[in-house]
């Protein structure tokens, strides 16, 4: 079969690979049907996920169809339409039996990472039974392939970690692919501003037409007076940090309200100063989280309620054979006006 | 009047003042009965806290009994025993409308810091009908001057902010009152293992004493491998870093497992490094107060029932006219085996 492999730091390359098989009891082989890039799939690349070995198909995310499953599998059987959760849980592990699947004992973030992945004719999906989910007839499965893994992150790890509520006030810094989908999934709480902040104009743009209230480019050296303008001078009670770098965090520190909340959505490479002279006073709350990929059902019943229109992040569409053109594309996603890269398999 | 006032960085003197009076509707003027002091006194002294302003007496808890009352009043009347809260609450902002009275808008922590203080034989309490609590009948007045500040601050701060649970596994780092304030009420929720780690092994005897199930010295170099091996390997559940410098902070970020809560119970003066290089997948949450003294009921309540014993953090005794001598040893509170002094007025 085709499949997108990392050959190391700065490499990938569309290779032909054996065909996955069953390992284990509980494992799928899923044919792809599409799948997508992600910006981790980009940090592997530079290098900055050590763990991911050269030879890796990557990957995370997907709909398919099974082609196999083995003898534990209950679940699922030959010829069903799934999605593919970014996250492989065994639901019987102590982190799983909490709802803390992101560190499943053997399992959690490890398709296209530790074990090959989806950027491929097919893919092993180990713990099937809990790590795919049935595709309701009539969904566009396209749509379907944002539910792998960027809305259940924006939504757990910005909106459900920023604690956003009717009639809050709430920054999203980064209006990227993931800070697009807390916008979209902050909504259903329907807070009293939603504030997206991004270097880019172009993204502003299209954060407003899917629901921010208020944009402001980072650059604007006023940028602090009018978010405090626009909320009681005091600030944000949500600011969820969507980029992953300290400037980000530091500016969510500086608009967060006393007894406000700043989730860390983006993924950081390095320490970040937490102004604690400040801050300790101040009654905040801060959390992180690896998406656990938990709310998956919720979101599948908004996307079937008419809730949420995952389509909305979809840019641009591509062969597997041309999966290096997407990368490219993707990997400078703000001149090319990109956001979510479809792969049709 | 005497009282104790703050002269300057470095510079306190016991003077004579003239009585305090009621400046608004709402005000009570308090004899005070018993006082102590606070590590924040200290704070104030080396010259922390700018805004405390030369002049200012000192303190913020206290025990007294109430001697006159403005026309507003309608809660407690003169001769009525009271305690004296740190946090004065309007009760009528918006922030003492969501229960954040640390940040009521002419309130919070005022008393000997932005007004005159419990230092004194005398002080005058804004917002009285929302700031004091009556002293039930046949309880100790002196174990009640623990209620003011140490015990909410340990317990809003330190247990609830740390999300302290049944089975849960706690650590502690800083065995000074506060941190012993947090161990008090951290056993209210029966958590697994209360682990307290200090530099000074004298206070973590004291703990030993107060409900620690384990003890560290802070200097110890096997000290996580120990702290892990008690915890299933992953770290605690709970982290309450109750000493405010970075390096307590740090091993709180050591100590934490995956899903953990961070709580910051310390005073800061310095920026911290927070390592989301790590901890950006960890699912952890920090949270910072300062101390709204909302428990202050639940507290009065749990002593009455026997479930607290506050009297336990008291070690000194002083008269108000040696209340000097009273900061020498409370200043080298580590070396004189020093938690909470009491001041007789």
């Amino acid at each position: 079969m085709k499949a997108l492999v990392y050959c190391g730091v700065g490499d990938i390359a569309l290779e032909e690979r054996p065909d996955p098989t069953l390992q284990a009891p509980g494992d799928a082989v899923v044919r792809l049907v599409r799948t997508t890039l992600c910006g981790t799939d980009l940090h592997i690349i530079k290098g900055d996920v050590p763990a991911c070995r050269p030879g890796r198909i990557l990957g995370h995310e997907g709909v398919g169809v099974v082609e196999q499953v083995g003898s534990a599998v209950s679940q699922f059987k030959p010829g069903d339409r799934v999605l593919i959760s970014c996250i492989s849980a065994c639901g019987k592990c102590d982190f799983c039996r909490r709802g803390m699947t992101s560190h499943c004992r053997t399992g959690g973030w490890i398709l296209g990472h530790l074990i090959d992945g989806t950027q491929a004719e097919k893919v092993r999906i180990p713990h099937a039974d809990t790590s795919l989910y049935h595709l309701p007839a009539g969904v566009d499965e396209e749509a379907m392939v944002m539910l792998s893994d960027i809305l259940p992150t924006g939504f757990e790890c910005g909106v459900l970690n920023g604690r956003v509520q009717p009639g809050g006030n709430v920054a999203i810094v980064g209006a990227g692919p993931v800070g697009l989908a807390a916008l979209l999934t902050a909504q259903f709480y329907s807070p009293a501003r939603i504030i997206m902040i991004d270097l880019d104009d172009n993204r502003l743009e299209v954060a407003r037409g899917f629901g921010a209230t208020d944009c402001f480019n980072a650059g604007d050296p006023q940028l602090l007076e009018r978010v405090r303008a626009l909320t009681d001078g005091l600030g944000v009670d949500s600011a969820v940090e969507a980029v992953g770098v300290p400037s980000t965090f530091s500016l969510c520190e500086e608009l967060i309200a006393p007894g406000g909340d700043i989730a860390v959505l983006g993924v950081h490479g390095v320490p970040v100063q937490l102004h604690l002279e400040r801050l300790w006073s101040h009654n905040i709350t801060l959390r992180t989280r690896l998406v656990d990929a938990v709310t998956t059902p919720m979101l599948l019943k908004s996307v079937q309620a008419g809730k949420l229109q995952p389509e909305q992040l979809i840019t641009h569409r591509f062969a597997l054979g041309d999966i290096l053109q997407a990368y490219e594309t993707f990997g400078k996603a703000a001149q090319n006006k990109a956001l979510k890269v479809i792969i049709e398999v």
